[in-house]
């Protein structure tokens, strides 16, 4: 199953992706939900975050590649960190969160790399506390897909990630939340293009730590709740142009398209 | 007037403080309320944190003490970082947020300084984007009282600070929203108090850069969102002993209290 959240007469709905229509409901995914009757053509919806997370996790390197990328680019005043031997989970902010097809704003005053990162999005069912292995695969719900984008001068500048990665629109998310699929198994690939031409392709599954290792390590001291989301990183970070649509596709998990426009300078 | 949460009948109700009386209302102080005409006694309220926030900001180093306390912390390997010279503001975890008289828990595994840090919390009251300094000061509803209680061998140890700070009750908040009161004034005073004794007092408006400077800055790439709450770092860094109620008060904003308790330890 496929559950959305598009905009529907000026309110937020969730539904269900079926073939080309979206079926709305009332409720959601996880605390209930009731059929409306009303369906809507999927090319006409406005499709939002599939979730507002109530917390949201990502974590940082968790890609082989991924640390040798950010290596190559860090100086010696700050090196990179090497690879990570335990599941560290990090923090993102809601208020980043944009929906399929909605336009990223690179602000007018970001100079330096403003990179994509194409990452699998791992969504949380239920709450869940002091979870076993596979407790924590059990709470999975299901995944989504999504872009980390990161203005690197303001990460190397700034002491936290504030602005460099939860500035407005930062934070792509969707095109929706697929219940039936394994992004985990062989086979699955993570591609990035711009403006449909294929530029970054890797394993989805090839991470140091899997979700459900990250979910039982949070767990041991902090409470996941239904609907938070844990972001599991890249082995793609591409500059993305003004200009142009970047494309994320995981195997069996659809494409999160995004416009990348600009914030108009003051004159 | 001072809003609250409580739990009323098993559920989350907002309130209005008046008197010896929690005053329920169907609704909350950001999107409308009325009120239902049930009273309850204060001293029969179970507070719950009295906003749960979108987004949770929270500012590092903001006085010249806690920048100094850092120093003599920290080693060689992991220096602190110079007093800020710009507003840049930090996350905290949703997940973490317990109200006034809940029992904060120290994780049995936690070694090393377990301590509070207390702190002036500002409410966001609308959606605010590209705010002048006088537009910021006006978004704020009201002010609270936050313990962002840390665990210094996690926070040295970790990659990030998601157990350190966001573990389960490490962030007490309350007891309530207090919307008349200038806590940047003259004379204002955060002290904690240890079972009943005062054990550090401090100027709550010494800041580095104040409320109305963060927001300020923050709103340049994030729109702010009603609800959201930024909490505005300490000048009193104190160990917390088990088996103790640790007690913030704010000159006007009323007091935090906590039991501290500890984690039992598997067999």
């Amino acid at each position: 199953m496929r559950w959305c959240r598009i905009r529907h007469e000026g309110r937020a709905v969730a539904g269900i992706v079926e073939d080309e229509h979206v079926a709305l409901v009332d409720g959601d995914p996880f605390t209930g939900h009731r059929r409306t009757g009303v369906r809507v053509a999927s090319v006409d919806a406005v499709f939002l975050p599939p979730v507002v997370p109530p917390t949201f996790y990502a974590v940082g390197y968790n890609y082989r590649a991924h640390n040798a990328h950010a290596a190559a680019r860090t100086s010696a005043a700050a090196p990179a960190p090497p690879a990570p031997e335990r599941p560290e989970v990090g923090y993102r902010a809601q208020s980043a969160l944009i929906g399929h097809c909605a336009a990223v704003v690179k602000p007018a005053d970001c100079t330096g790399p403003f990179e994509c990162e194409a990452e699998l999005v791992a969504v949380i069912g239920r709450d869940l506390r002091r979870a076993s292995r596979d407790e924590a695969a059990d709470a999975v719900f299901g995944w989504s897909i999504g872009n980390d984008i990161s203005a690197r001068a303001w990460q190397r500048a700034d002491r936290t990630l504030w602005r460099a990665k939860n500035s407005d629109t930062f934070k792509p998310m969707g095109p929706w939340i697929e219940t039936d699929a394994d992004p985990l198994a062989e086979g699955v690939t993570t591609t990035v293009a711009v403006d449909g031409e294929q530029v970054a392709a890797f394993p989805t599954g090839a991470m140091i730590f899997d979700p459900y290792a990250y979910i039982q390590e949070i767990s041991r001291y902090i409470t996941l709740r239904a609907g938070d989301v844990l972001w599991m990183g890249t082995d793609a970070m591409l500059e993305m142009p003004v200009g142009s649509t970047l494309a994320i596709s995981i195997t069996g998990l659809g494409t999160l398209a995004n416009p990348v426009t600009e914030e108009p300078r003051e004159q």
